[in-house]
């Protein structure tokens, strides 16, 4: 074997991602909560979704795919329906305790296999993963035009503690 | 040693990950040519900054940043001053044949060590890579949202041939 350990052969390691996605998993429900509660369901700009529905798609793509990484069981893609920030907040907590609970389950190996998920999307589980963390990303950064568009200044992008 | 190799202990290899990111920055050329020349360094949205100037963040960060890992040579952060599309689009496709070169100059130690960018932000050399491919995304994503309000319709997000 070369010196190389197994570290340091990796862009990243499956926990430094996980707590690269969970710093913006952070970030991500920031925004949620600078929205009014009367626009979060309704506002949106140039005919887009409003926050509420790119969050439900970011929940309905989050757990369970990691989920469908661990087991390899995959539902059809749903989306949740809560409306309310306090409805959608407590539906982010409880993924990002189900994903901390499910990730150290992934053998490293599987993020190098091609899969299927929900069905319809077959690729390697790192492009999963990161498909569904740019997915998250490009979404909120349409959020905050929103915000903008409403005169509130969103979470800035660089803090995710 | 475990039966793990290299690449297995790995959420993504250096490769792969270079491989993802000129994806994205062929959907966000893709985004570039979508604006129309009178509105891509003129329109936003909520008093937010032009395409144009999200674009020569995007190139201020990418080529320098890995420049930087390379050599540790890094200059104060500076964005280039093209104005019109094609001066862009040429700057980004000499970034992307200078990315390209540099980065498999890069050991892949490096990522995983903390350094210095620009002469003011301290972090991981991985965590360093996927804060300009977030913040790309981020600002393409805002990029989506000024063309929507154009009725424009943006690439798809999925497309990165």
């Amino acid at each position: 074997m070369p010196k190389s350990s197994a570290a340091s052969a990796a862009f990243i390691t499956p926990n430094a991602l996980l707590a690269h996605w969970q710093a913006h998993r952070r970030l991500t429900r920031r925004t949620i909560e600078a929205f009014p509660e009367d626009k979060f369901a309704s506002f949106s700009v140039g005919g887009m979704r409003p926050y509420a529905e790119l969050a439900a798609e970011m929940l309905g793509m989050a757990e369970p795919t990691v989920h469908g990484i661990v087991t390899g069981e995959w539902k059809a893609f749903s989306m949740p329906k809560a409306k309310t920030r306090a409805d959608v907040l407590g539906q982010w907590d409880a993924a990002t305790k189900a994903i901390d609970a499910l990730w150290p389950k992934i053998p490293v190996a599987r993020f190098h296999e091609t899969m299927t998920a929900f069905g319809q999307y077959t690729m390697k589980g790192h492009d999963l993963v990161l498909y569904i963390v740019d997915n998250e990303i490009h979404h909120r950064g349409q959020g905050y035009v929103y915000l903008r568009a409403l005169g509130i200044e969103p979470p800035p992008f660089w803090q995710r503690d």
